[in-house]
């Protein structure tokens, strides 16, 4: 049943989707929050589709025995590969993070040369290039997407602020210096995190944080099927969230405090159907 | 039953084991091999204790039944981890990666300062240092041990000759110059794969590679339970190997060709127990 005191449902393959939950936090503060992390199976960006489709199907399972009343697919890839599966088997209304971040980079580009950056699934996949052109309609857009896998690992074991990540993202990035793109969506839950040598990179061109419009996108669609929790007279004390992973992670506290910027003091350890 | 006829059946976590099916290849050229790689949970090297162990339980129990007569542990962080797991459930030898490379350090070593490499789960289970300790017996031995995690994603994304690479290499090994270590043992499937790259900062240091020595391990411990294939008159056209996954990678042809050398051009693609 939808009732606007249930809670928001947000998975991910990993710990990579508490950047997305930071964004909902600071945009929907007074709602309830339900984080599961697949992390006993995570990454799911280098599997295959019907793998994917598999386990986001568990996970969806998972939150809707929760009774949220709305699903967040905050994993770049299970949005790419599986949305639609989630959305067959949910009765509440499923936000991925393709179709916000592609109607804000058509929004802010001005020259409609505009880069994707994701896995090596998410970027295959198309799905951020179909959702650009459909969206585009009749304007000539320009797409230039790019898988960028070493920049997870980078930023799950700390070299963010390394030389090396320069250097790796000069490899992957300076194609779209010579394109001129003027916008780039970081089409993965962990690029947020390396915008500023990004920005270093392309420093005229607009980055688009995926987990930030979708919270934007979350917002309007809640209050539209009146499902917006309250404003309330005083700040929540602390985020109200209850943590799910299917493994504990050994550099899980580091990696948490560094994606949400809280510290998590309490999860569940919990199975999910398949796994 | 264990015959010599029987095939010797190889798991890891997901690719990397192909490098430690390289040597055996090599090594025990008149095998019938089966290998497993767990491709759809990949990796296991951040992963808990509880969920490693389950998951070699799996792999495991999916090799006895093929009828193998030998299990290979390739995976360093179930060999580190899990080998005691996989062994009370054999009816079969059980090779595990650590003590062949150990044994190996220990008669390579003139100085007896002897560094470790690995995932986070090998390095923090402290089954090298353990081993290490054990076989030196009486001979005071300096060990040092440090987890590498970026050298997986380095090998498998074909940055292994890219500038990065040194960088990175540099800031984890760079300690080990300084304490003068004269063996390092590459306690992971991936990092024979950066062995020119190790060298070029480590150059006086004899690198172990695991996979090697549990080839050698192997064909003294087949020999002397009468398990050895006999050698025959002639070579085979191509080594004998069913190869099974449990999900096809994205990128799984080109990595599989860079860690064997062999093109693979069947597989299988299998389910296990709990996944």
């Amino acid at each position: 049943m939808k009732e606007k005191n249930n809670k928001i449902g947000i998975f991910d393959s990993g710990v990579g989707g508490l950047s997305v939950l930071k964004q909902f936090l600071k945009y929907l503060p007074y709602e309830s929050y339900v984080y599961l992390g697949d992390t006993a199976r995570v990454p799911y960006g280098n599997k295959s589709s019907d793998t994917i489709k598999r386990y986001a199907k568990e996970c969806t399972e998972f939150l809707l025995g929760q009774n949220v009343k709305l699903i967040v697919v905050a994993c770049h890839t299970v949005s790419a590969v599986a949305l639609e599966e989630v959305e067959k088997i949910s009765n509440v209304p499923v936000v991925g993070m393709i179709k916000p971040a592609t109607k804000s980079a058509l929004v802010v580009s001005r020259n409609q040369k505009v880069g994707v950056i994701g896995t090596r699934a998410t970027i295959s996949s198309g799905a951020y290039q179909d959702s650009l052109l459909m969206y585009s309609k009749d304007s000539k857009i320009d797409i230039h997407a790019k898988p960028c896998p070493l920049f997870v690992p980078i930023v799950e074991e700390g070299f963010v602020g390394h030389p090396s990540a320069k250097l790796i993202a000069n490899e992957y990035l300076s194609e779209f210096k010579e394109i001129k793109i003027d916008t780039l969506i970081l089409g993965c839950t962990h690029y947020p995190m390396l915008s500023k040598v990004i920005k270093e990179i392309l420093s005229d061109v607009e980055l688009i944080d995926a987990g930030e419009q979708a919270a934007v996108f979350s917002l309007r669609l809640l209050a539209e099927n009146k499902l917006l929790q309250e404003e309330g007279d005083k700040m929540l004390p602390s985020p109200d969230v209850t943590f799910c992973l299917t493994d504990l992670p050994r550099n899980f506290k580091e990696i948490a405090k560094a994606f949400l910027g809280l510290d998590v003091e309490q999860l569940e350890i919990v199975k999910l159907a398949g796994s």
